[in-house]
């Protein structure tokens, strides 16, 4: 499936996070991640995350399509994201 | 269609920007909102938008889907969300 990633953690945390996150997304802009994912590969990032996060102040929204021939993506302004970007 | 909106802007500009969006869509997370808008609303948000944010600095991303049916919607953590909250 197709996976688009949000996340707003506290600073402590953010590194962390992002950091496990782009073991298995692409990071496209900040606080978001976006690729494609089996079922179990979803499951293992989130057990990774589950770790890490303090679920009384993190929030991580994950949106799930079946394939990215169910969205359109338009991006105005610059394009930042690219897997091999540095941040 | 339903969009899903996520930005990323140097923070003398954020709240214009949010306060453009927050017209057309509901947040959901730090830099996240998201709703249903027809094709004139987004082309209006867009415009709104083109009139704040720097094309050289400045990333806005927009998630066009067809309608809710076509992802599902994950969270981990706090549910932020909720189109009446003050951030």
């Amino acid at each position: 499936m197709y996976v688009i990633m949000v996340y707003d953690i506290k600073e402590e945390r953010v590194n962390k996070v992002l950091k496990i996150a782009r073991k298995y997304l692409t990071w496209v802009q900040n606080s978001v991640l976006e690729g494609e994912l089996t079922r179990a590969q979803l499951e293992k990032l989130k057990v990774e995350l589950g770790e890490i996060i303090d679920r009384e102040e993190d929030s991580v929204i994950f949106y799930k399509l079946r394939s990215t021939a169910y969205f359109q993506k338009e991006t105005m302004g610059v394009e930042k994201g690219g897997g091999e970007q540095f941040i």
